[in-house]
């Protein structure tokens, strides 16, 4: 649709722009820099853009290459560029009667903090001032702009503190008796201006320029030298800038909103940025600067007659106060949108009757904005529906799933943690997960406050609203299983000191005690002193939309990670296509059951641990039955018993009292079994596989119990359950050797038992290094690989989840890890791994299914980084789902 | 040198040997089994073997492929075979006057539990003995074996149980008054047989065998059948022996050395196997048959005079009793010295004043003969220096380098653990270290038994002769910190119960308190009570001839691991070739040293931080310069602290009492810093260079510690140090970018300040798979890589060392894993890693200097791997660098 560019001579230094004419393209900014690419377009769209040119980043770098020398060609190029402005807009540069003033902006590729950023007004002197009081017929206006000219052109070109100029302005003030600037007469401002000169000329032994051409040139050089100063060269080199890069300048004929009352400033947005709906959103000043919006000294009046009726606004609208301009403004609104395909938010300025446009760029919305605005565009023909679907940010996704605190509320925010699960809630505070079952069975909403998390928290964790840690990482117990619940968490609040024994938390000089209401946001991180109102997520039907297409597209499988059927039901409302893994230990937490699983740790032989597992077996049986049922022929991945069995047990003398009489073994023998299962790095002990391998028994009970249920289920259900039964932690071939044995054995029992065949897989987490080098070898046994990520980004990294959060942090500060690598897949290293374990575990069994669950399976950069890699399906909390299913189609696009 | 083996038709089923001949070599072990190629390459040497044959495995294969039946020639064959022996021998089997008698036995490629194993005295019947008895004018001696035939034929061929015949023995003996075997008269033996023979018949409803053929082929089904029964079968599976492999069946002709005072029989070392002498050393019995010798009723005799004289007997030696055939056995120790080159064990029967060679094999020795005879043969220019090298296990040079016990020396075994550390130590049982300092300072010798230890233990270690520990494996803390000091360690002594309050320990009765005397052995993991006397290490001669012809060969570099002087003066003497490895932490636990590493753990700001880093400073410097003084112009390098802040810091309150007065900051201070270091997988947290990114000033600090050394040394010695500053736990390339800057800077400023220069390399550690496979952009910044192997080991099998323990034996037993992957290391996994990053590291740096620090360094088949992927070093504990040496010279053979 592009007309293609016309052909420049290699030497062409300066690009114009203005009059619906450019030389430059939105495309070009690695030559022009962000905003005079960006102004070329609005000017080659014939939008009425200030006249003006760009000086190339090609200057900046021959500046440099050679001793801070200009090409010898710029001079006259900017003349004849100046010349072109001065055609266009009939002014002339220094001109006593009709004089052109400009601004000069800096414009690298992206803005860079250090640069010099805008000198305004400059070609302002002592006969151009008295020439735009004289056009304008409003003296105070022409000397404020003159003396305002001077301070900034001091500041940033010169390079003069303001402070000087800060104490004239307030000395002037106090001569007048007045407090505020515009209080001030012109002959004060003009005043001022010979005060300010006199400074500049005491400071730097030099007269300032008056010259505009001298004033025009002075400022250029400040651009091109501020990008080498010690501020810009930090920032570029912490974000890998190049300096061959270079800034451009840009050059552009002032145009001025405050020189009457048919002059007029405003900013907008082509759709609403809030709620997305297809109305034009801004608001607009009469006689007044830009900065008078910003400043919001005066009440803004709205654009539209509709948006004024719905504000209940009694100032005029721009629709009614100036029809034609409006009229002009409605077109370029929709210009803008059909020729960026995207809602835009743009600036312009009506100087005497005439509309100027001065920036459009892509604007900022909330999540609920920008999935209607994609859907919205996608009907609407202005994009394809892939295009909308590659709009949407995945995590965006996540708060429309959750309530979010009410923008408008008030709060008082005493500490700040990491964002570790997205929503707000609030609550009163409990510090035990008992007392959270307590009292939300009494009808009472809690927030759970723990240093950390522990698998033994996890009914307080259900019963809770949200939980607010002060140890531990986004990938931390808490974080990790609130995610998974869909429950609010604030994870690492370090300031929040937590004393169990007082029931409190303080945090500085606030102390907050047990009962009293908080607010936690999971989105910032923040915890609110009260209960901050929150409004609910609304899955409207824009979200059923984009899901639906996000489905067309995708080719990964979305599973989720599930044990309770509250969980697996709220996945496949989600759109879940099976569940990539239950993890069976959750199950032994809830109620009743620990104790049978202390009697089968504490157990003195195998028949006293056969009898607690039979226990256990009943329930299992019971749970994943459930699981089946509501996953409906969908595939469902059971791994077996994974963390060190010491989890189980607790280890204050009163709580080893209480196993000791639940599980009925003296207290010596729950002391002597918990000191024997201490270990020294648990995550590197005794667990997942290893523990199957020395309690085979413990195994063979969770077979049946998976066996059992699908033998159950498939009796009377009409889709048959497909059981994936998963080994974790394996490290060598003979281990999975070993264990497949005895799940195949149990198999053939239980289908003798039961006179039913089932349909069930047996595969093997890739979750430690040497498990990825071997995966060729374990593809012998495995039928699938799930990638266990979490604890393949452990050992890759040596890193402990739990452990990091003490100087990742620090890590980030100084550059060492860009994201946490337990938040987003380490493609390099881990990723590596992974890789590794998909060429050699396919080249062994071609076509072997292949997924991820853990963490990274609801990361879109991680993904992403899976559907290259060729994984079959990714597994996630059921709340990711969503955000999941839109990553999987974005990464296939 | 060999005659090539001669054609034989593929249908040769049976191979005969004997008379200076043989159709079989030693190498056809595979087609004669082990005992049939040997007794063919004896025969084939001249030496006097009694002639037989040897029905080939490939008969067993053949039997068994087809349905339990012989080849269809072999029956003629063996006829032939067996006239061939008569022919040999001038006997007749079966024959009334001058019977040929033999012996069947199997023999697979190794020998083989549960498999039939011998038949003596074939051939005997009523005529057969009544022969035997009129040639050896014996009867009792002819009945004897008879009945001993029928005995050991019913039991291994016709499967009569043992419990039959030995009755009718005690019967016979009771009969006749007698209480021993040999006191029965000739008469009582001739009715055993016929008992035996009556017993044989109720018991098979059959007669016991009389024709000598039916015999033969009875006990060659024997031998073939017992190769598929249930015992041999399961050893095969456990052992990875294929079934087709078979067994062979050797016939061989009896001969007698108890038919009269012309006969002997004895057992010989062509060397002493003690000491490793050149002389001939072994005993016989005059009229004896081989399990006389065994069964010790009758004192042997001495081969020589020399040997009579030494040992004081008064019974004259072979030499003197029959000197012919005693010049004709030194004549065949020559040959089958000779022929083997290398020390023999042998036995030999004298008939009738004829010598007969039974066996020859190659002769167990101690780790002194075995250095001393290798040396020996190759001074001889019987076997080459390589040669001598590669007969030398390198595991035995650990044992001539410590002290052992007494082999003499009654002992009280209480209790076993893992033989962890070698040597044998006595001494008084302490329980801490500090106790172990003082009672050492007394002159007191202490074995310090901990249930296991800490860093906090390091000056009880030193000031201990050994450690006892109860928990723990072979590269627990007390292992390998005892490897490395050279003490003996029985490490993981699970039955001794450790009680720290009553200062006492139990094994099961025996309780022994502090002060008692125990004695340990760390090669055999044996705990004794009381003093049980010890032999010194004899470094003699021979160590450092072999140790120059290891480093003749080799190719690798051996340096040491080691941080006191101590160490490293005894690595120099054991020929390190610098220090490969310097755990500065260590430096940091002696004495008063604690207290200041703790005030700069403790430290409350930067500033408290930097005035603690100087006091470490000081003392620091002061190491690192010994250790360069020792190195005298050697490498030596320096690793970076390495473990978490929190080992430094005790976790009693009492002890942080102290902690807290000696650093002189409040209790509560030590508390709070203790628990926010403490870590729930310490392995995997604020360790190894994160600590130095955290607190660059640590990193500074050793940094100038190392340079000044450096400084100093250099301006003095007068060859330069050589200093390596190693970065250890790197996982990324940023990390090791920002710490060398660091180290350069201080270097830089160190250089300005003493105004001398002086040679430095930064290296990396590898020891995070992640880092293997990073090592291509490691390689950018590290001049060198040390493979740290044992943390490599940790993260790439998920798998902690210090909880390993308990369940890698179970690992082990279940076939799992080989060999403790902290031992030895894993080639497969681990291996491909390190594989990796001497190719990507090379790949960037070419010639990149590779070495290989930890545990593994000082195990020879992990040498060997070194050796292999091209590594440049190897560096292990002092005690471990000759074995080192060795290994890596084998390694380059
Ligand atoms: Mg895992
Ligand atoms: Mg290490």
């Amino acid at each position: 649709a592009r007309v293609p560019l016309r052909y420049l001579p290699a030497m062409t230094w300066v690009y114009n722009f203005g009059a619906g004419n450019a030389d430059g393209r939105a495309e070009m900014k690695n030559l022009l820099g962000g905003k005079g690419a960006n102004l070329a377009e609005m000017a080659s769209i014939g939008l009425p853009v200030p006249p003006g040119f760009t000086l190339t980043t090609e200057v900046c770098t021959h500046y440099y290459q050679n001793g801070c020398q200009y090409p010898a060609q710029l001079k006259e190029q900017v003349s004849k560029a100046l010349a072109l402005v001065e055609t266009r807009t009939g002014r002339k540069f220094g001109d006593a009667t009709n004089p052109l003033l400009v601004s000069v902006r800096s414009g690298a590729r992206a803005s860079m903090p250090g640069m010099m950023d805008t000198v305004l007004n400059l070609g302002l002197n002592n006969t151009t001032a008295e020439a735009l009081a004289k056009q304008s017929g409003d003296r105070r206006f022409a000397f404020d702009s003159y003396r305002r000219f001077v301070q900034m052109y001091s500041d940033v070109v010169l390079g003069i503190e303001l402070g000087n100029f800060e104490k004239l302005l307030e000395r002037a003030k106090a001569k007048r008796g007045v407090k505020q600037d515009h209080e001030l007469l012109p002959e004060d401002l003009e005043q001022l201006v010979k005060d300010y000169k006199a400074c500049v000329y005491l400071e730097l032994g030099e007269e300032f320029p008056e010259e505009p051409h001298q004033q025009l040139w002075g400022a250029v050089g400040a651009v091109f030298g501020s990008w080498m100063n010690q501020r810009a060269k930090t920032y570029r080199k912490l974000h890998d800038i190049p300096e061959e890069w270079g800034t451009a300048v840009n050059v552009q004929a002032m145009v001025f909103g405050n020189m009457g009352n048919d002059c007029a400033t405003g900013v907008a947005f082509t759709r609403n940025p809030s709620n997305g709906a297809k109305d034009f959103y801004g608001e607009f000043l009469v006689n007044a600067q830009g900065e008078d919006v910003v400043a919001g000294i005066r009440t803004p009046q709205e654009l539209t007659i509709k948006a004024r009726k719905s504000h209940g606004s009694d100032l005029p609208s721009l629709e009614e106060v100036m029809p034609s301009i409006f009229q002009e403004l409605e077109t370029v609104r929709h210009q803008l949108e059909n020729h960026y395909t995207d809602m835009q938010d743009i600036e312009f300025t009506i100087q005497q009757g005439k509309l100027y446009m001065l920036q459009t760029r892509t604007g900022k919305r909330t999540a609920h904005a920008a999935l209607q605005i994609a859907v919205d565009m996608a009907s609407e023909g202005l994009i394809s529906k892939s295009q909308a679907l590659m709009r949407l940010k995945p995590d965006l996704i996540d708060q429309l799933l959750h309530p979010t605190l009410d923008p408008k509320a008030k709060k008082t925010v005493i500490a700040k943690g990491l964002p570790a699960s997205p929503g707000a809630a609030a609550g009163k505070v409990v510090f035990t997960a008992d007392e959270a079952v307590t009292r939300s069975e009494n009808g009472e909403k809690v927030i759970l406050v723990r240093v950390e998390t522990s698998p033994d928290d996890i009914h307080g964790l259900h019963a809770a609203e949200g939980v607010l840690t002060t140890r531990g990482g986004m990938t931390s117990h808490a974080a990790v299983v609130a995610r998974g619940m869909g429950r609010p968490c604030v994870a690492g609040a370090g300031e929040v000191k937590v004393n169990y024994a007082s029931a409190s938390f303080e945090v500085g000089d606030v102390v907050v005690k047990e009962g009293q209401l908080v607010t936690i946001d999971g989105v910032t991180g923040e915890v609110m002193l009260g209960e901050v109102p929150t409004v609910p997520p609304q899955l409207s039907g824009s979200f059923g939309t984009i899901m639906a297409w996000a489905d067309e597209f995708r080719t990964m499988q979305v599973r989720a990670n599930a044990e309770t059927p509250t969980d697996a039901r709220q996945a496949k409302e989600f759109g879940c296509e099976g569940i990539g893994l239950v993890r069976t230990e959750h199950m032994f937490f809830e109620g009743g059951r620990i104790v049978a699983m202390r009697q089968m740790i504490l157990a003195a032989d195998k028949a006293e641990r056969q009898s607690a597992l039979n226990k256990l077996l009943a329930m299992q049986r019971e749970d994943i039955t459930e699981l089946f049922k509501i996953m409906d022929g969908l595939p469902v991945t059971v791994r077996l018993l994974d963390p060190p069995l010491h989890e189980f047990i607790p280890h204050t003398e009163a709580e080893m009292g209480l196993v000791a009489k639940a599980a009925g073994v003296p207290l010596d023998r729950v002391r002597r079994r918990a000191s024997e299962l201490q270990e020294a790095n648990p995550m590197l002990g005794h667990r997942g596989c290893r523990l199957a391998i020395t309690y085979p028994e413990i195994c063979e009970m969770q077979a049946r119990a998976i066996f059992e249920a699908a033998a159950e289920v498939g009796r009377s259900a009409k889709k048959t359950p497909v059981a994936e039964v998963m080994v974790p932690l394996v490290s060598t071939l003979e281990e999975l050797v070993q264990l497949k044995k005895v799940i195949e054995d149990t198999a053939k029992q239980v289908q003798k038992e039961q006179g039913v065949n089932f349909r069930y897989h047996v595969g093997t987490m890739v979750e430690l290094p040497r498990a990825a080098l071997q995966a060729g070898k374990l593809a012998e046994q495995a039928e699938f690989f799930s990638f266990g990520t979490n604890d393949l980004t452990q050992t890759t990294y040596g890193l402990s989840r739990d452990d990091a959060g003490s100087f990742l942090p620090e890590y980030k500060a100084k550059g060492i890890v860009e994201t946490d690598p337990f938040v987003s897949l380490d493609q390099e290293g881990v990723g590596e791994l992974i890789k590794i374990a998909v060429e050699r575990g396919r080249g062994k069994r071609a076509g072997m299914k292949m997924g991820i669950c853990g963490e990274h399976g609801g990361d879109p950069a991680s993904i992403e980084f899976c559907e290259k890699t060729g994984l079959d399906y990714v597994s996630c909390s059921p709340f990711r789902v969503p955000i999941a299913r839109l990553a999987a189609a974005q990464a296939a696009l």
